[in-house]
Protein backbone atom coordinates (compact mmCIF):
# COMPACT_ATOMS: atom_id res chain seq x y z
CA UNK A 1 0.00 0.00 0.00
CA UNK A 2 1.74 3.04 -1.13
CA UNK A 3 -1.41 5.62 1.08
CA UNK A 4 1.75 6.94 3.09
CA UNK A 5 3.71 8.27 -0.11
CA UNK A 6 0.70 10.07 -1.06
CA UNK A 7 -0.22 12.11 2.43
CA UNK A 8 3.44 13.94 1.53
CA UNK A 9 3.18 17.58 -0.08
CA UNK A 10 5.54 17.03 -3.13
CA UNK A 11 6.81 19.75 -4.48
CA UNK A 12 5.73 20.93 -7.83
CA UNK A 13 8.33 19.04 -9.33
CA UNK A 14 7.27 16.15 -7.44
CA UNK A 15 10.20 16.29 -4.61
CA UNK A 16 10.50 16.22 -1.04
CA UNK A 17 13.44 17.66 0.70
CA UNK A 18 15.54 14.98 3.15
CA UNK A 19 17.84 15.55 5.79
CA UNK A 20 19.71 12.73 6.78
CA UNK A 21 20.63 12.47 10.90
CA UNK A 22 23.25 9.81 12.07
CA UNK A 23 21.84 7.32 14.76
CA UNK A 24 23.78 7.41 18.08
CA UNK A 25 25.39 10.67 17.13
CA UNK A 26 22.56 12.72 15.90
CA UNK A 27 24.84 14.27 13.89
CA UNK A 28 23.13 16.01 10.96
CA UNK A 29 25.28 14.31 7.87
CA UNK A 30 23.69 16.12 4.75
CA UNK A 31 20.39 17.00 2.71
CA UNK A 32 19.16 16.14 -0.58
CA UNK A 33 15.87 15.33 -2.44
CA UNK A 34 13.37 12.45 -3.45
CA UNK A 35 10.41 12.05 -5.63
CA UNK A 36 8.30 9.66 -5.13
CA UNK A 37 10.36 6.52 -6.54
CA UNK A 38 13.44 7.28 -4.30
CA UNK A 39 11.40 7.43 -1.35
CA UNK A 40 9.57 4.23 -2.11
CA UNK A 41 12.66 1.87 -2.77
CA UNK A 42 14.41 3.62 0.44
CA UNK A 43 11.69 2.43 2.53
CA UNK A 44 11.62 -1.15 0.68
CA UNK A 45 15.69 -1.60 0.16
CA UNK A 46 16.33 0.49 4.24
CA UNK A 47 18.96 2.07 2.01
CA UNK A 48 18.94 5.98 1.42
CA UNK A 49 18.19 6.41 -2.42
CA UNK A 50 18.05 10.23 -3.49
CA UNK A 51 16.88 12.06 -6.86
CA UNK A 52 20.16 13.68 -8.01
CA UNK A 53 18.70 17.24 -9.62
CA UNK A 54 21.92 17.65 -11.46
CA UNK A 55 22.08 14.60 -12.88
CA UNK A 56 17.97 14.13 -12.99
CA UNK A 57 18.09 10.50 -12.05
CA UNK A 58 17.62 8.19 -8.89
CA UNK A 59 20.79 7.85 -7.14
CA UNK A 60 21.36 5.33 -4.79
CA UNK A 61 23.68 6.68 -2.40
CA UNK A 62 27.08 4.83 -2.20
CA UNK A 63 26.77 3.55 -5.64
CA UNK A 64 30.11 5.12 -6.64
CA UNK A 65 31.99 6.00 -2.71
CA UNK A 66 30.34 2.66 -1.36
CA UNK A 67 29.13 4.74 1.67
CA UNK A 68 25.50 3.38 1.56
CA UNK A 69 23.31 4.84 4.31
CA UNK A 70 21.57 2.32 6.76
CA UNK A 71 17.88 3.42 6.83
CA UNK A 72 16.38 2.82 10.35
CA UNK A 73 13.42 5.56 10.07
CA UNK A 74 11.84 7.90 8.18
CA UNK A 75 10.26 10.75 9.73
CA UNK A 76 7.59 13.17 8.42
CA UNK A 77 7.27 17.14 9.56
CA UNK A 78 4.47 18.48 10.58
CA UNK A 79 3.55 20.33 7.12
CA UNK A 80 4.24 16.75 5.56
CA UNK A 81 6.82 18.47 2.82
CA UNK A 82 10.25 17.49 4.39
CA UNK A 83 11.59 13.65 5.24
CA UNK A 84 14.06 12.84 7.99
CA UNK A 85 15.72 9.98 8.02
CA UNK A 86 17.57 7.96 10.63
CA UNK A 87 20.88 6.23 9.08
CA UNK A 88 24.06 4.64 9.94
CA UNK A 89 27.00 5.84 7.40
CA UNK A 90 28.44 2.66 6.26
CA UNK A 91 31.43 1.72 4.29
CA UNK A 92 33.62 3.75 6.54
CA UNK A 93 34.69 3.90 10.18
CA UNK A 94 33.90 7.08 11.17
CA UNK A 95 31.29 7.31 8.42
CA UNK A 96 31.70 9.76 5.08
CA UNK A 97 28.35 11.12 4.23
CA UNK A 98 30.38 13.94 2.07
CA UNK A 99 31.49 13.86 -1.66
CA UNK A 100 34.64 15.90 0.07
CA UNK A 101 36.04 12.80 2.13
CA UNK A 102 34.08 14.53 5.63
CA UNK A 103 31.66 13.04 8.23
CA UNK A 104 28.99 15.87 7.28
CA UNK A 105 28.15 18.19 4.27
CA UNK A 106 28.46 20.60 7.29
CA UNK A 107 31.14 21.65 7.95
CA UNK A 108 31.64 25.18 7.48
CA UNK A 109 31.46 27.13 10.54
CA UNK A 110 31.00 31.05 10.49
CA UNK A 111 33.34 32.11 13.03
CA UNK A 112 32.93 36.19 12.40
CA UNK A 113 32.31 37.32 9.02
CA UNK A 114 34.15 34.25 7.75
CA UNK A 115 33.40 30.57 6.89
CA UNK A 116 35.71 27.68 8.17
CA UNK A 117 36.36 24.09 7.24
CA UNK A 118 36.09 22.56 10.75
CA UNK A 119 35.46 18.98 9.78
CA UNK A 120 38.78 16.74 8.63
CA UNK A 121 38.67 15.26 5.13
CA UNK A 122 38.81 11.54 6.75
CA UNK A 123 39.67 10.19 3.70
CA UNK A 124 40.79 11.41 0.15
CA UNK A 125 38.10 11.93 -2.31
CA UNK A 126 40.60 10.77 -5.18
CA UNK A 127 40.79 7.96 -3.19
CA UNK A 128 36.88 7.44 -2.93
CA UNK A 129 36.08 8.16 -6.23
CA UNK A 130 38.44 6.38 -8.32
CA UNK B 1 31.74 42.81 5.66
CA UNK B 2 28.89 40.99 3.94
CA UNK B 3 30.43 38.69 2.17
CA UNK B 4 30.06 35.27 4.32
CA UNK B 5 26.26 36.40 2.62
CA UNK B 6 27.65 36.01 -1.05
CA UNK B 7 29.26 32.78 -0.47
CA UNK B 8 25.93 31.52 -0.32
CA UNK B 9 24.17 29.66 -3.31
CA UNK B 10 20.50 31.43 -3.10
CA UNK B 11 18.14 29.52 -5.07
CA UNK B 12 16.09 31.45 -7.57
CA UNK B 13 14.24 32.80 -4.94
CA UNK B 14 16.78 34.31 -3.02
CA UNK B 15 16.61 31.69 -0.41
CA UNK B 16 18.13 28.91 1.63
CA UNK B 17 16.72 26.04 3.43
CA UNK B 18 17.77 25.82 7.00
CA UNK B 19 17.55 23.24 9.68
CA UNK B 20 17.33 23.95 13.13
CA UNK B 21 19.30 21.24 15.32
CA UNK B 22 18.95 21.93 18.90
CA UNK B 23 22.55 22.07 20.61
CA UNK B 24 22.80 18.99 23.78
CA UNK B 25 20.93 16.57 22.19
CA UNK B 26 21.26 17.07 18.71
CA UNK B 27 17.92 16.92 17.75
CA UNK B 28 16.68 18.22 14.39
CA UNK B 29 14.00 20.63 15.90
CA UNK B 30 12.32 22.64 12.06
CA UNK B 31 13.51 22.94 8.60
CA UNK B 32 12.29 26.47 7.11
CA UNK B 33 13.90 29.01 4.42
CA UNK B 34 16.14 32.39 4.86
CA UNK B 35 16.59 34.93 2.68
CA UNK B 36 19.85 37.37 2.82
CA UNK B 37 18.16 39.83 5.03
CA UNK B 38 16.78 36.91 7.50
CA UNK B 39 20.39 35.28 8.01
CA UNK B 40 22.14 38.31 7.94
CA UNK B 41 19.66 39.37 11.22
CA UNK B 42 20.39 35.35 12.67
CA UNK B 43 23.48 36.24 12.69
CA UNK B 44 23.41 39.69 14.00
CA UNK B 45 21.25 39.13 16.50
CA UNK B 46 21.79 35.74 17.49
CA UNK B 47 18.07 35.07 17.41
CA UNK B 48 16.50 32.51 14.28
CA UNK B 49 14.85 34.82 11.85
CA UNK B 50 13.26 33.01 8.94
CA UNK B 51 10.90 33.75 5.69
CA UNK B 52 7.67 33.08 5.88
CA UNK B 53 7.08 31.24 2.34
CA UNK B 54 3.35 31.99 2.82
CA UNK B 55 3.42 35.19 4.66
CA UNK B 56 5.39 36.58 2.71
CA UNK B 57 7.78 38.00 5.28
CA UNK B 58 10.69 38.09 7.62
CA UNK B 59 9.63 35.42 10.35
CA UNK B 60 11.38 36.24 14.23
CA UNK B 61 11.03 32.69 15.07
CA UNK B 62 8.91 32.98 18.39
CA UNK B 63 7.04 36.42 17.85
CA UNK B 64 3.52 34.91 18.53
CA UNK B 65 4.76 31.92 20.23
CA UNK B 66 7.28 32.89 22.82
CA UNK B 67 9.62 30.09 21.23
CA UNK B 68 12.19 32.21 20.15
CA UNK B 69 15.21 29.96 19.29
CA UNK B 70 18.92 31.16 20.58
CA UNK B 71 21.65 30.58 17.73
CA UNK B 72 24.67 29.41 18.84
CA UNK B 73 26.46 27.92 15.43
CA UNK B 74 25.70 28.50 11.71
CA UNK B 75 26.86 26.06 9.41
CA UNK B 76 27.39 25.66 5.98
CA UNK B 77 27.24 22.65 3.41
CA UNK B 78 30.12 21.60 0.94
CA UNK B 79 27.45 23.17 -1.86
CA UNK B 80 26.55 26.38 -0.16
CA UNK B 81 23.23 26.11 -0.47
CA UNK B 82 21.70 24.43 2.92
CA UNK B 83 22.49 26.01 6.32
CA UNK B 84 22.48 24.42 9.29
CA UNK B 85 21.86 26.04 12.52
CA UNK B 86 22.42 24.90 16.81
CA UNK B 87 20.28 26.25 18.47
CA UNK B 88 18.69 26.35 22.25
CA UNK B 89 15.07 26.64 21.93
CA UNK B 90 14.05 28.68 24.33
CA UNK B 91 10.27 29.90 26.07
CA UNK B 92 9.62 26.26 27.11
CA UNK B 93 11.01 23.53 28.75
CA UNK B 94 11.63 21.24 27.25
CA UNK B 95 11.77 23.15 24.12
CA UNK B 96 8.88 23.52 21.81
CA UNK B 97 9.65 24.00 18.06
CA UNK B 98 6.81 23.41 16.71
CA UNK B 99 3.51 24.39 16.01
CA UNK B 100 1.46 22.17 16.94
CA UNK B 101 3.04 22.23 20.36
CA UNK B 102 5.66 19.92 19.76
CA UNK B 103 9.47 19.30 20.91
CA UNK B 104 10.43 19.02 16.86
CA UNK B 105 8.51 18.89 13.89
CA UNK B 106 9.38 15.84 12.90
CA UNK B 107 6.72 13.82 14.71
CA UNK B 108 5.47 11.53 12.31
CA UNK B 109 6.90 7.91 11.98
CA UNK B 110 6.43 5.72 9.48
CA UNK B 111 5.76 2.30 10.44
CA UNK B 112 4.77 -0.36 8.12
CA UNK B 113 2.89 1.74 5.37
CA UNK B 114 1.21 4.37 8.00
CA UNK B 115 2.93 7.23 9.58
CA UNK B 116 2.11 7.63 13.32
CA UNK B 117 2.79 10.35 15.69
CA UNK B 118 5.46 9.47 18.28
CA UNK B 119 5.80 12.74 20.24
CA UNK B 120 3.49 14.08 23.06
CA UNK B 121 1.90 17.38 22.60
CA UNK B 122 3.84 19.42 24.79
CA UNK B 123 1.20 22.21 25.37
CA UNK B 124 -2.25 23.03 23.88
CA UNK B 125 -1.18 25.17 20.62
CA UNK B 126 -4.45 27.29 21.55
CA UNK B 127 -2.69 28.02 25.01
CA UNK B 128 0.41 29.25 22.59
CA UNK B 129 -1.12 31.08 20.23
CA UNK B 130 -4.10 32.66 22.21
Amino acid sequence: MDGWLDDIKWDPDGLVPVIAQEVGSNDVLMFAFMNREALAKTAKTGRAVYWSRSRQRLWHKGEESGHVQQVHEIRLDCDKDVVLLKVTQLGHDPGIACHTGRHSCFFRKLEGDTWHSVEPVLKDPDEIYK
